[in-house]
């Protein structure tokens, strides 16, 4: 290697190591679109992995308000109302419409569309809204401790 | 005035100006107890002044997500969809389950009971759950910027 090259390259390392090593310190506060991107994540997750990827970004002590149900508290419970994203003829997709966040709380909301199939096979679907709030965790992950979802009239 | 009842008032205003003054430079923080205060005077607000009381909780650009409708934004249309309270035979009361804090934002949720009378004039409950973020607002109240409802089974 040139000396020059080495140069640049050593440089190089020490900025690599000094921007590591200034994120880690000093990470960037979580922001609306930070929100944004766990809802992206959620997703993806759900859509993968089913019901472990759907539970994965909830809080142990979350609470689930299901439309016509009792609340659902703890993981455990919200896993039981929610297995039916482990079969493949339902398909539960959602769009955030608007995220906020403040010191350790966040929420988003938006709508949702769940695809499924009827006794006969026909695809149908229902439509909704959604409500989520997310709170960060003692481990610095944001989680979700509240899920509530109702009913919307179908698209015109 | 006798001197001394003199002095006694002066030293009364005195304290009551420096407590005033106190409390306003360095509010109490907002806990979560705020919020359940909130929701005391919230409820007796909607009861004793109607639509009118109920509304002066939100802020302007609030969103209410109602079940089996689209959601409502800003104040008169949250307005328009809330209107039934004006109806002496509605009676709308919820009890607040649980309240949390952080920042700027905070959130409550809970259940309601709905009570109305058939066209028959017979009395009516309908229940359900409810979810409500509230947000400080410039001016430092705390108002509601999402308002959330479902329906829940009848108790047993």
């Amino acid at each position: 290697m040139k000396p020059y090259l080495y140069a640049i390259a050593v440089v190089s390392l020490v900025a690599a190591y000094a921007m590591a090593g200034s994120s880690s310190k000093t990470p960037t506060p979580a922001s609306a679109q930070t929100l944004r991107q766990l809802e992206v994540e959620f997703m993806n997750a759900a859509a993968t992995q089913g019901i472990a990827g759907y539970m994965s970004f909830y809080a142990d002590d979350a609470v689930q308000l299901g439309n016509g149900a009792d609340a659902q508290k703890g993981k455990p419970a919200i896993s039981k109302t929610m297995a039916f994203l482990n079969d493949k003829d339902n398909h539960l997709a959602w769009t955030p419409a608007f995220a906020d966040i403040s010191g350790d709380l966040g929420y988003t909301y938006g709508t949702f569309q769940f695809r499924t199939r009827d006794k006969d096979g026909k695809s149908i679907i229902s439509y909704g809204k959604y409500a989520t709030i997310w709170k960060k965790q003692p481990d610095g992950t944001w989680k979700i401790v509240l899920d509530m979802g109702n009913d919307s009239p179908t698209p015109k």
